[in-house]
Order: structure tokens, then C-alpha cells, then sequence
């Protein structure tokens, strides 16, 4: 017991695909481990599965735990199988798993609880709300946009702007990860989809309460390229502001950021598939609102080998070819431990 | 090794729900289990991804499963769990997952395997073919019905006759089913659904021949009631009649038959919620055409507490009133080896 309370608490906010990243890496390490995954997820199977059962978006919550899993390959490769056809073509079998099992415990944070036991994950995942909620943004010219997956296809935000980010209802936060954001040695944002996973976090007034008041050292995984349409113009000053935006009584104290740019080849078949990310820009505004400008630290976290995609994978192709790498991230996060 | 060898093998033949009596009550005991299933199961769930996705029919695999699995409750409650609206109502998230497994595997019985792992089963369960088939039933009027589904809420084999009971295509036999039967101690044929889950089984050459074959005491468990539309007419004689007719060079050994009438009351609910069951007489006709007609083991197998179904169940209420008690059939077997 001494041993397990001397580990060193590790806290992930975000979303799905860049936490799966990241905590991929981190499993490998003796951290005690807790992901944090917001609720605003309305699109694909979740968003069916949210409307239709009233369970929270399991979508996230899922990548998380394959993440964080230690059992065999068949199990994660089941609990990310997608049906390609017919009626349950575009649902996830670990999503409907999730779903069913809030429904049979009668609580999220049970059903997380069971589903880690079957796939023997080393960490806890947890919801960071216990009712989900609606992402709305209010743009520049009057219209608001209402619903994750609408604002994540939507170009408005870059092209008309962004007045206002919101959570409709704005949820409770959940008690278990504020406790865990309170008593962790590293908190870490990202990477991920910056509008869409990791600012819904923020916007609930207790969580970005809770890391205002942890001790923790606090990163940013900076993404590998913008979204087009949401970050296009961003430089990383850009989205360091964003995220002081809502943590007000707390500024970031390591900025994590990949140096190396993706193969020509590799960046063309991006934008062959209709990939909607562009290179990130490393560029510090000249008047900075922030008093003490956060410590950034460059390296090569680009994964050298490409992700592919095997059938019912959860990633789609389009999304899959330039990645974090997760060992060289979970080593970069040891390092500043 | 050595003990293991020596268990006596027990082969069931079968559907789902009476496998799954049986089945229950067998794996308390140590015993080599393999539960053969029937493959032209074609309703509900099961027929939507017998079609859509190419698979066997999981229904009845999935119910020998849960009966032969020996991890904790929540495991059993998942795999049996049934969505109940939306766009995935009428799914059973056990059936979705055989379905899931079958195809990234790419072998139902590799398939079948792995959830066997995962759920910790006691025995194999194994298709009776590699191939899903049709049940058809050429009636005595000239009509024609094409599969199970459409057969199995249809009251023309009693009222107007069965002609000829056929699967369509003639499906190949399971090899691993053959040499269960082969080598078994002891067959057991039902309970259960006789002409949609019982019969279909023997309709495959291979398998009523390997019957035929085998030296196993050769045992049928006689349903509690008979069917409406069916088999209304029936007296124990009939089905083993029926039996017989399949199985040409092999006679059953032992007939168990329950003594025990259910109360007036529970009949009677069982009538109000639209049963179709009705009680199964023991006559035997004058001039039985069987050499030697086989023990009759009569007993009280009568499930006494009745069977709740929980939330999301498989049973439907309408049939879980009147059961065979597992335990007594386990109990009762034993004593015939």
C-alpha cells in the first residue's frame, strides 16, 4: 500500500483519440493514472446512444479504457469493433458495452468501474460530468452554433469567429475527478480537438476551479497541426490563450511541442484524404497577456511508424497518419516529474 | 490429465432456453460439457445479423454460454443484456458481440472460443454447422414454410400437418460437433422448442448418423407442456416418434418425463399472458413401431421458485413461468451415468 500511495498521480483532461495517445504511453510507467473525459460528445454512435438510452457519450470514456487496458489484444480489438453495415452499421460495440452497462449498474461511474475490471485497465477513467451537456458557440456575427458534432464540422468558427464558448446546461462537475485533479502531481491538457474535447472541460466553473487550485504541475500537449476551420490562423500563443481564458487563477507551467514536420509524402496523402489539419506554428504574440510565460519544451514526439487502421478500428483513416507518439510523450512527462 | 480424461462427457442437443436448464444445472458438476446448437435460428436479433452481417445465428450459442459460464453475475447480466428502443431495440448486446467476434476472427468457432474465455465457461459450446441453414416445413396441404421464424408463430403444423421437415440447404456438419457425439458418454436431446430447435439438429445426416454411432445412453428430455400449434395433439409417444424417425439405427435409451402439474394459479397466468404451451400427456400408442420402447424416468423436475426475468433479460415472460429445474435434471442424469 506504501508503494501504491508513493506513485506519482497522473491526471489527463481531453477527449478521445489524443488521450488514447497519451495514456498509452503513460500505462507503460508505474503512474497511478486518471483520465478525465468530457461529456459534450453528440455525434456518429455516441450521439445515437446518448439520445437514444440517455446514457453519458461513451465514445471518449471508450478510447480511454482500450487506452489504459492490459488484457489481450482481442479484448480491445472487440471493444473498438464497428459495424461497417445494416442497422448497427457506425456503432461500436464498446460503446454499446458502456451503454448497457450504465443501464444495468444505474450509474456511469459503476459501469466505468465494471468495464475497467473486464478490460483490466491500469488507471480509472471517469466521466467529468455525471450528466452530459451540450457544447454552443456564439459567433461573431450573432448565430450560435449548438452541438459538438455540428462545431466540429463547421468551418464558421475560424472564418467568422468566436465570441463565446458554452456549456448548455453547464453540468455538474463530477466530485470524483475534481478529487483527483486536487490531489494529482501532473495534470495534463491534450492534445486532441481543441474546441471540441479539451475547452469543454475548462468551461465548467469547478474543474477549471479544481486545477486553479492543484498543486500540479500543469502541461499542455500542444496538437502536431491546426484544424482547419477552428485553428487554421492559431500559433501556439493562440491556443495558450484560450486555455488561460478559462483557467484564470492558474497558468500553465510546461507547454509540450513537437518539432518535427511529417515527410512531404506523408503530409500530401493528408491532404489527399481530405484531412483537415494544418501545421501548427510556433510563434509567441508580441503582447502576451500572461505574466509568466509558460516553459516550452521542444522534441521530436512525431510517430515514425504510421498508424494503420485495422477493420472496426475506432480511428478513421483520415485522421490516422501524422500522431503523437506516446512513448516519447510519456518519457518527456517522467522527465518533468 | 489423467482425472480430466476420465470425466464423463456429456453432449446436449439442442436450442437455447432448454439447453440452458440443462445446462445450468450439469455445470455444477464435474463433468466434460458440450452443448451442440442448432444454426437456422432466424428471428429477432439473431435473424437481423444472420443477414446483415453474414454469421451464425449467436441467439442460441449465446444463451449456452451464459448457462455454462462461471464468471460473476454482472458478466452474465451483460452478455444477456437487451436494448429495448431505438434503433438498436430487440438487440441482445451477447448476440452483438458473438456476431463481432466472428467476424474479426473470421471463424465462429475461433469466435466462440474467445467469449468462452472471456466468460469463463465450464464445457464448449459449439454450431452444429459451419453454415447457418433454413428450416422448412412442406405441409400436408402442399403449402411450403421457409424458416423458423415464420414456422415458429405458425399454428398449420397442427391444424393442417406436417408432410416433411427439411433444412434448406442442407447444411455441412459441425467435424467437432460429429466427434463430440462420437465420443460421448452421454446424449442428451432438449428440452425445448421440438420442431425449431430439437428436430433441426437431427435433420443433418452427419449428425443423427454419428448418433446413430456413438455408444453414449442416449437420453430425451420431454418438454413440461406442449406447444400451441405444434405439437398440441402430442402424447409422449408422438415426440419419440418423431425422434426416431431421424435417428433410424438408434434408439433412445431414457425418456425424462416430469410428473409434476404446475398450481391451477400459475396455469392460469400462463394463459393470460398469451402462453402457448400446453400440458404434455404420457400415452402410449397401441401400436408403437419402436423394437424396444426406452426407460421412462418419471420425477418431479418442476422448477419451484419462479424464474424472474431482470431487466434486459433473454426470456420473455410469456415463456418463463413454468421451467424444468436444472438442478433436478443435473441430479437425475447423474444417476442414469
Amino acid at each position: 500500500m506504501q508503494s501504491k500511495s508513493n506513485r506519482k498521480k497522473i491526471v489527463t483532461i481531453g477527449g478521445g483519440t489524443g488521450s488514447f495517445m497519451v495514456l498509452s504511453g503513460l500505462k507503460k510507467y508505474d503512474f497511478d493514472l486518471t483520465a478525465i473525459v468530457s461529456m459534450s460528445d453528440d455525434g456518429g454512435s455516441t450521439g445515437i446512444l446518448r439520445d437514444e438510452m440517455g446514457v453519458l457519450p461513451p465514445g471518449d470514456m471508450r478510447q480511454c479504457l482500450v487506452a489504459l487496458s492490459e488484457s489481450p489484444k482481442i479484448m480491445r480489438e472487440i471493444f473498438n469493433y464497428r459495424f461497417e453495415n445494416g442497422s448497427l452499421g457506425g456503432h461500436n460495440l464498446g460503446n454499446l458495452l458502456l451503454s448497457a452497462m450504465e443501464k444495468i449498474t444505474g450509474s456511469s461511474q459503476q459501469s466505468l468501474k465494471e468495464i475497467g475490471d473486464i478490460l483490466k485497465i491500469r488507471g480509472r477513467v471517469m466521466p467529468v460530468s455525471l450528466e452530459p451537456s451540450n457544447l454552443k458557440i456564439d459567433l461573431k456575427n450573432g448565430l450560435t452554433l449548438l452541438g459538438e458534432d455540428k462545431i466540429n464540422h463547421n468551418y464558421a468558427l475560424d472564418t467568422i469567429g468566436i465570441k463565446e464558448i458554452s456549456l448548455d446546461p453547464t453540468p455538474t462537475a463530477n466530485p470524483e475527478a475534481i478529487e483527483a485533479i486536487l490531489n494529482a502531481d501532473i495534470i495534463i491538457l491534450g492534445p486532441g480537438n481543441f474546441f471540441c474535447s479539451l475547452i469543454p472541460n475548462l468551461l465548467i466553473p469547478k474543474i477549471s476551479g479544481a486545477i486553479g487550485k492543484s498543486h500540479a504541475k500543469l502541461i499542455y500537449i500542444a496538437n502536431l497541426v491546426n484544424k482547419r476551420g477552428h485553428t487554421n490562423t492559431f500559433s501556439l500563443d493562440t491556443y495558450i490563450q484560450w486555455i488561460q481564458k478559462y483557467l484564470k487563477h492558474r497558468q500553465i507551467d510546461f507547454v509540450i511541442y513537437n518539432t518535427q514536420k511529417p515527410s512531404p509524402a506523408l503530409l500530401k496523402k493528408y491532404h489527399r484524404e481530405g484531412a483537415e489539419w494544418l501545421e501548427l506554428k510556433y510563434t509567441k504574440t508580441k503582447n502576451s497577456h500572461l505574466s509568466h510565460y509558460p516553459t516550452i519544451i521542444q522534441a521530436d514526439l512525431l510517430k515514425k511508424t504510421f498508424y494503420k487502421p485495422t477493420p472496426g478500428d475506432h480511428i478513421s483513416s483520415t485522421r490516422s497518419f501524422i500522431r503523437h507518439d506516446g512513448d516519447k510523450l510519456a518519457k518527456l512527462i517522467k522527465q518533468i516529474l
